[in-house]
């Protein structure tokens, strides 16, 4: 009697969608979790999936004029209250860095060397690039500024899942100032766009690109544009989200530049960003019940399969989709 | 009266070489100090400096074998306890996370959620990819793991000066696992030459390639291995190591295999790093009283002069010197 085939990952997504996931991203060893919690380690094949995601988004980004730079990963607890919806938003989920070094006491190590001011590690970089912002700009000559950032930031997380809600995880974050509302508008507009082509061109995931609702804004933001991915549980994950501010950050960080009238304005900005969790958007988008897949523009491997034909009459079947294998 | 000419930096390397390499950090636009102590924000221009040295770097460790991948920011107190010698080089300098959450308490934003544990911001990473290392390795088979990872780190520092010495700078550091000491020493001088030779070929900088004191060793380490980089005020700066940390690390994290034998052994490992401090180091060997000089290889932006010719008498003298502008 013949078996039934058998499917490599276990539970199927039909029997258990989430715990399906879990079963991919350790059979196709992309990540594990670490003992620091909500933490996870990203291991060859998943971090070979992100530089290969990093390598494409960040050409884009250079193309659309963008230039990328790294900002403090401690930030004032004073610069984070500066933006009162802001500071309301991210509370609850900061780790907060309260002394800078080590000491021994009765034979262990305890936190020593009080600082005056405490920090939080970034949970996002508006507060603090706003304050570089302030410093770098001076007249509308120096508008529009164009900023990327490539960075680990961190929001503590108590129910972690691997990519997809991790307390550390890495991200770009674009940063941009503008003389009018309009123009910034344009911007989050354009960026908004360059996810939902990098979700569909180069992950093959297809997406809805609209607005958020209020209660779902980015904590400071007027308006917050995002992809939802969808995937095969026939839920949405928000893949990329690109933010109007409007001039909240600049009035809290003081962002002012002389205008084309000669008068003191507040400029207008923006942010974007995507992050890790796409490698868990793209498994629960592309995976099957037989483990990863993965979109050739993103496959740190390539396979080619070269069929290799004794005579003519066996290589009829091969030939035509051999040539459609190739990619443009 | 002719004037003398104008030295565009001021003072001059002659008149006080510290405060000349400020100038011209400033000046070149590379990076700025933050309102977080020590730590510096890198401005375009000086973070595609660094985004042409790791690409450079990142081939050359792909050509000799490593996958990148991914470690936590924090590492646990009790870790970094696990290693007498590594505990105790790095405490007086550790950012220490103790809560995660900020409360609001008398209209200021105060720290809550104490950590049961808390953790540090890893000053370099032989704890936590020592953990991760025990648990991917089982057999000889295993071996050797060759991993390298691309991070901020973070060491409390009390004479902050940009790019050479920050509380936070970015760097890569290699972490590899291997079956016996001979293999591990091998690996550990392989990086040593490969150091040497980014140096020299690549940043086109002299440097004296040789083994550290006892005193200078890195903490924890057997042997640390070093290209000291000569600049111009005659002093050596410490700009790539690498370490034989034979098996003190293995048995503190219990990196163990069954060898070949049939028997469990601690594997050996080396460690090896490079920072934002080549950036420094750049500058010193090659800037001069008018500013910032970089080597082609490592320059965001490359310019090309073509001299127009209007008559054969005027173009000799740029000939043969144009020609030799190309690089190979």
């Amino acid at each position: 009697m013949a078996k039934a085939p058998q499917n490599a990952i276990s539970p199927t997504r039909e029997e258990n969608f989430p715990e399906w996931y879990q079963q991919v991203v350790r059979a196709a060893d992309l990540a594990e979790n670490s003992e620091v919690r909500g933490c996870m380690v990203i291991k060859p094949w998943g971090y070979g999936v992100w530089e290969l995601l990093q390598q494409q988004l960040d050409t884009i980004f250079k193309e659309t004029g963008h230039k990328n730079a790294y900002f403090p990963l401690l930030i004032p607890v004073s610069y984070l209250e500066k933006e009162a919806a802001h500071v309301e938003g991210f509370a609850t989920e900061c780790a907060v860095v309260t002394h800078h070094r080590l000491e021994l006491q009765d034979g262990k190590m305890v936190p020593s060397g009080t600082l005056t001011e405490p920090y939080v590690i970034r949970p996002t970089s508006e507060t603090i690039i706003g304050a570089a912002f302030a410093r770098w700009v001076h007249s509308y000559r120096d508008l529009p500024l164009l900023i990327n950032q490539w960075a680990n930031v961190m929001r503590w997380e108590m129910r972690p899942r691997l990519f997809l809600r991790t307390a550390e995880f890495l991200w770009q974050e674009g940063h941009t100032a503008h003389e009018t509302a309009e123009e910034a508008m344009e911007e989050t507009k354009r960026m908004h766009e360059v996810y939902e082509r990098f979700l569909t061109d180069h992950l093959a995931v297809p997406v809805i690109a609209g607005e958020k609702t209020e209660a779902e804004r980015f904590p400071g933001a007027l308006n917050t544009f995002t992809v939802e991915a969808m995937v095969q549980d026939r839920k949405a994950i928000q893949a990329g989200t690109s933010h109007f501010l409007g001039q909240n950050f600049s009035k809290a960080a003081g962002i002012e530049f002389e205008s084309r009238e000669g008068k003191r304005e507040l400029a207008w900005t923006t942010s974007w960003g995507v992050s890790t969790r796409l490698i868990g958007t793209l498994l629960m988008a592309h995976s099957d019940d037989d483990g990863f897949v993965l979109p050739p523009r993103v496959a740190p491997t390539q396979v080619v399969i070269l069929p290799v034909t004794p005579s003519p009459s066996t290589k009829s079947p091969f030939s035509p989709p051999a040539r459609n294998w190739r990619r443009d």
